[in-house]
């Protein structure tokens, strides 16, 4: 048996990520404890039942303290007020870290409230579901995925590569780039796509001429796909877009052009333009079937649903 | 055993579609032949190798002589052709029927080449997979799923029962609708998430800052569902944004619209707006669940592929 790589891990918000990065390192032996807090006490009741953890804190001072690695998993706009309020009791080894779907504001907002010579890596793992909750959770959910480290004035590299080893001891693989180049990437490959499924499950409620029923019923034609992306945490992905507003700003700029474009194209059925952007966009789709990050399964024939 | 429904089906095009009919009818036993063909050779072929029919034709006119059921699978855009084909060769108490995404243009294209008399119903699963040709299809791919008639100048009465009970025999439940209604319902549930699919995917091949490996490394974050969606068959979906204009301008108009809002929100930080879509858009979510039209399977969770 190898030594754990850590003696204390702190984990401050136990929904989906919280919850499975706790139940990796406990199925994994990477801490000799594992604690937690999260704010709603419903949530931490649950984590008591489920045996996330050790221990579950009433205060998220208490969950920090002595910890050597404090990983925040709360939605992107609460995490100002966790650090406020765990920055003054985080051990003076403690390495800080965070899995926010934002680089840049979270940066922002941590580093100005944590103590001269506090150590932080802010982190964000490419992994979830749709959803949310301290059962939703399992220690496999990093596993064959990539999690991004953007390091900051308070990073050090003994730090990085600390949380490096974390995170690909959970399953992941793991990149560094800057805060902004994240935020872009992330624009594109994440939250654009989040935004245009709930736009378009908005805009079907919205219809006259169709029934809520219908849209249901005839929903196989590619519409539930986005329904699951649109069914992600509201307080989650209302913080995303408030927090990366000028990148996906830009990117959904890009997006609107396009679609106008191809909007242009069937007023005018210019069918040989549409059926080369519908044959160019299955290269894409080959390279993430070989690089793993999805299967070639034939998920719109997925198993269907006999319960009642 | 029960007597079959048909003496011989004929299906015209054994892509995936046609190919699953094709198993189910025999899975089922619903008819004492099934016989086919398909426009290229290469499939021909590959149905024989895999015995889809007990007779595979090389052309559609020897397809359909003697069938009471003739069945058509071809692209929307193909249509046309197929039916000045067979329609001379049609037995006289045949039932012509096909499954295009669209109903009116399709019927449009069908009913002026028809002789008189001739007996046409028009029909469309809402069923499939991003994949494609005689290998994709299965015999349950209609299981629970809806299957949408849109009797036309052509149908009888006693030949809408008859196709209807075939959708059953299949395992699907049938609904009957105008074809223009069809086609408005099909736009948002199908044509416009297939449209805006492309279209990110797209987007995201064009963007400067972000590298296609990046694009595929990190869209577990939700892209990746868009390009399955993306993975979809290019000839049949430019023949279906060609065939269903109107409708699928009239929608995407309103999708934009919805869009314009959604981007005012973020650019002035509407935050409660945000949130109140996001939380209105679970509902559908969990209206599609309760309906069997799909898993809540956590389905970003899904198994990950270690095959090299």
């Amino acid at each position: 048996m190898t030594e754990p790589m850590f003696n204390t891990v702190a984990i401050i918000g136990l929904g989906l990520i919280g919850s499975s990065v706790a139940r990796g390192v406990k199925a994994r032996g990477l801490a000799n404890h594992i604690v937690g807090y999260d704010a709603s006490p419903g949530v931490r009741r649950r984590a008591d039942e489920l045996a996330l953890c050790n221990q579950v804190f009433g205060t998220p001072e208490e969950a920090v303290e002595g910890a050597d690695l404090v990983l925040l998993a709360v939605p992107v706009g609460a995490t100002a007020d966790a650090v406020n309020a765990i920055a003054p009791h985080l051990a003076e080894a403690a390495i800080l870290t965070e899995v926010g779907s934002v680089k840049a504001a979270v940066i922002r907002q941590v580093s100005d409230k944590l103590p001269p010579g506090a150590v932080f890596v802010p982190g964000h793992p490419i992994a979830g579901t749709e959803h949310s909750g301290p059962d939703a959770g399992f220690a496999e959910l990093f596993e064959d995925r990539w999690c991004i480290l953007t390091p900051c004035e308070h990073s050090t590299d003994a730090a990085v590569a600390k949380v490096t080893a974390f995170w690909q001891a959970l399953g992941s693989q793991v990149e560094i780039m800057t805060p902004e180049h994240h935020d872009i990437v992330l624009a594109i490959t994440s939250h654009i796509p989040h935004l245009i499924a709930y736009n378009i499950v908005g805009t079907a409620a919205d219809l006259e001429e169709v029934t809520q029923s219908e849209v249901i019923k005839f929903s196989a034609g590619g519409f539930r796909d986005f329904t699951r992306i649109a069914a992600s945490d509201p307080v989650m992905w209302r913080d995303v877009f408030l927090n990366n507003k000028e990148a996906v700003l830009e990117v959904l700029g890009r997006f609107s052009e396009d679609l106008a474009a191809l909007q242009r194209m069937i007023r005018w059925e210019d069918g040989k333009s549409l059926q080369d952007l519908f044959t160019r966009t299955r290269a894409i789709r080959r390279g993430i079937i070989e690089a793993h990050q999805d299967t070639d399964q034939a998920d719109f024939g997925r198993p269907h649903s006999h319960e009642d």
